[in-house]
């Protein structure tokens, strides 16, 4: 039976685990994420390692998923936002290092593998995951293949512009989508309304340092629950732009369903109800079309790893 | 050798065309377009019999392009904007009084896959093709295949929100990027700043009747070319939306070339040459990644025949 | 002590009152809105001859409320968007006829007038009155004068551009306000809403008709009432644009109070409350700035008539 | 004759000039801004003292003009951006110290008063100004007096949110127009475009160090002479919002004149041309009423210290 490893690298530390054929997850081993590019390529070397022997079986490859344009070899990471690597041959060095086979992916889609393989997404052969952590990412499945695009880059779904001469995007860009549905547009969204009303945010602010700049996603997440108005509010505007979102990738794609990940997505239905009434809202021709379901992700944190495992597996 | 027909259906006639393995379309039949729903579907088998009566060849196959929704066994109309049609079972209908093997497409497809194989797409294997009518439609070829979604009706791309809250669309929606893209925005700009400064638009309002309302297409296009500020300036206004719906389409599919075709695109560099632009200043990443070729369409307006044909040869 | 006639012109009836100094009205007298625009001017006379005949005192002046654009010397109506009067002197016409003197103003204007005077204006000298009806309008009090414009179609509230590329307007712009925020804004809110997610209309659609298109503003009122959600959340997207367009009209004139009158703001606190927190939100500087208060206004449809009085009175 | 003293607040150097009653500038003195709030304050009065001194006439009264909130008695800084200033009693501190009344004007509304009164305001009764500089910002002159409001925080125009959920501005708010129509918004129009066509903007990068981010608003203004389209453009789009933002105000307002001061104006037609079509293109009822004239400010950079004397000399 083939197993093999899959890479996540996470701002703090960076995660391998050994994963079989049905996406379980057999033996994990982290390290530190060190601050240079050359040290980080070390370091997932030692995680592979490190993995590799804690179990018995044999490893026929290792998936990396990475943050950044990936080439369409799966070779290259042409471009990373967080880490400086441009025009990086991650494959190779790693390769020559740990001596298997390499695959690297975008860490977006082969989280967006991992739930169509093993997660919410099985059974269907048309799924978009949506990623919502700080920021949007996501994948497409078509086919039961993983869309890459010509050149590897396809699935950018953050950076699509929603609002022209909207919010300046890291990227450059104005409007991309994932300035009003992510982590961060939540916390602003929470924010600019704790400013303009105080008197109802008290349940939020109480949960923070009681400043407005002190309050955070986990701070919006527990206030909703306990129906403070203005996080259930910032809830609501966060899903009024997700679910219209999801109406345009269905007019695209037209997905037999989507799929919710990401730490956002952790509040389930508080966050998925309303996407849901949203994207029925703007979805066009809704009375005759078929409707993609709107699903919560099943595999956590942990998607991206077991995906980028996988398809290191199917090569 | 196998031949096929290809179905257009219009809104004055109904084209059929008998259509070679190389796309070559080397007989013609067509037949007023009646007004009901079911004479239509008559007219359609007519103009079949007619086709294939002036050919010697045998016929494999027709394909019938047909605007609206198409499910995915690519054998009902669900639902047509401009035909009393709603879950109408046209291939059954057709195959039987025609006694061959029917496919149905959605027209935009159906147009797409006629660049692809035998126009500006060849030798590309991730196209997207925009078709710039009186409205914005399209179709999506990814590795090569026809991409019709989950359940035929994916490619919707006229339907995208650009504007949040923007103008009202005959679907339903608001801010569909077809309102800003598309001949009859176009004539909307043109009007709009005509009737705001006429004196900058004396040539544009010279070859109308000379009144605002009066202002067509042609008269734009011909305005264009001799300098006409008015007319130049709609253009630019265009461009600007199919530019920057072209760079989130990148965002989304990563093609390695962008085909626009429909009338619109008759007017070449006119049009061409500031879309790039718009896709330029608006694509992600530009800096980093492989630009999507932005080519003219190659077939006129028989693409969707000569693809309709195609798609029915490969059954 | 001074009386004087105030007359509102309505799309069904024309109604004359006679005023007195402190705003009541001591009689009316209505009569049937001709269809014609030769015929709306005689109209006017028989109502003003009506009023003054079931009075004892002396009339002093006349003012008519018109809606559209009224000139500099509230002696023409430049242009009316319902009756067919392009450059009509109106004042002139109506003096000839009934031998008192007359004030030409538009609707708007007047009805905010009559609020600044007698009702939720009264003690502000500095007051923005935004009449909430089928489309937006209202009237603009600075240093307790009526702020006409130079040319006398100051106060076009309704058609500032809140979004760019926006909705379509009668008027021939686009993204008006009054798109957004009128009582046929707020139905095309709810038919939006209750054709995407009609399970959740139930209360809204069982007060109509049943369908959709039968959805009318005192349905959405009522159901709100009822708790509906599909109504309520009507009424928030209504105050959300609302509110935001307080806040630029508090950039920009820094009025001690809006009031907020029309037909949509017969629900009180239903709109009203949502509208504040609206304002508050996108209100600049908000920390640092006297905030204005947002009031329903209290002459209901009284106030044009009213107020035009008045200001006939004030010569 | 009476001689007052305007002052004018400016990031390097603080200016009192003495100014006669038809606003000529008699004397002139200037002292390096200090970096402190106190130190200011100090500075003020020096720059008075120096300016006092180096006439022989009397002076009657001091007007400064300020960047920021200032209350509705004109003594009052509430808030001002860039010097730490909360509710400070300028007013009192200046008088004690120099020995003469003292009023304190938003610099902004200072320079509207100076254009009204002695630059291309004159003759007008009804004026808006709007001052084109790093940001945007401006004054009202309604039936000859500078309105400032209930709080004296009137004409913040920059500040009215003209995209919804558009770009993030200083003041917290989103989608202001100042982020659009500014000198500011003109550089990142130029940068976009230049880093996406490089070869488009040879002439313009070439007048900076040759990188994107070396463009500066002199560069695109000297580019644009010489016909660089990427300089040209960047005009353009700044015109387009300039001039939409004119026509809301003009329905607002119904001024009969639009004073375009500031930096960015000193381009003159290269700005305001584009400026006037785009106000008539989206002029309100454009046909019917009489347009405002779009006028260039006359007085330079003098005009805040001329208008705020002026404003001291009316007390």
């Amino acid at each position: 039976m083939a197993l093999t490893i899959g890479v996540d690298i996470g701002g703090t530390k960076i995660a391998a685990g050994v994963v079989d054929e049905e996406g379980n997850v057999l033996e994990t081993h982290t390290v530190p994420t060190p601050p240079t590019a050359d040290g980080i390529i070390e370091a997932i070397c030692a995680a592979v390692d490190g993995a590799r022997a804690g179990t018995g079986g044999e490893i026929a490859a290792v998936g990396i998923g990475a943050a950044g344009y990936v080439d369409d070899k799966r070779a290259t990471v042409i471009f990373a936002p967080n880490i400086d690597w441009r025009h990086e041959p991650l494959k190779d060095k790693v390769e020559q290092r740990v001596g298997l086979p390499v695959v690297v992916e975008n860490d977006a889609n082969a989280a967006a593998w991992g739930e169509y393989r093993f997660g919410a997404g099985q059974g269907h052969h048309d799924v978009i995951v949506i990623t919502l952590g700080t920021g949007l990412g996501g994948g497409i499945i078509m086919g039961n293949k993983l869309r890459r695009g010509r050149f590897g880059v396809a699935a950018e779904f953050g950076h699509v512009r929603v609002v022209p001469d909207g919010l300046l995007c890291g990227c450059g860009s104005q409007g991309c989508w994932e300035q009003y549905a992510s982590g961060r547009a939540l916390v602003r969204y929470a924010r600019q309304r704790a400013a303009a009303t105080p008197e109802r945010a008290a349940v939020l602010l109480g949960l923070g340092d009681g400043t407005v700049d002190g309050i955070q996603g986990q701070h919006i997440s527990a206030a909703a629950r306990r129906g403070d108005t203005v996080a259930v509010d910032s809830f609501r505007e966060l899903a009024r732009w997700v679910g219209a979102g999801l109406a345009d990738l269905a007019s695209l794609f037209d997905p037999s369903a989507f799929i919710i990940g990401g730490g956002v997505s952790d509040e389930g239905e508080l966050v998925l109800d309303p996407v849901r009434k949203s994207f029925r809202r703007w979805l066009v021709g809704s009375q005759w079309r078929p409707h993609a379901q709107v699903l919560a992700a099943e595999l956590g944190n942990r998607a991206g790893l077991v995906g980028a495992a996988d398809l290191a597996r199917q090569g």
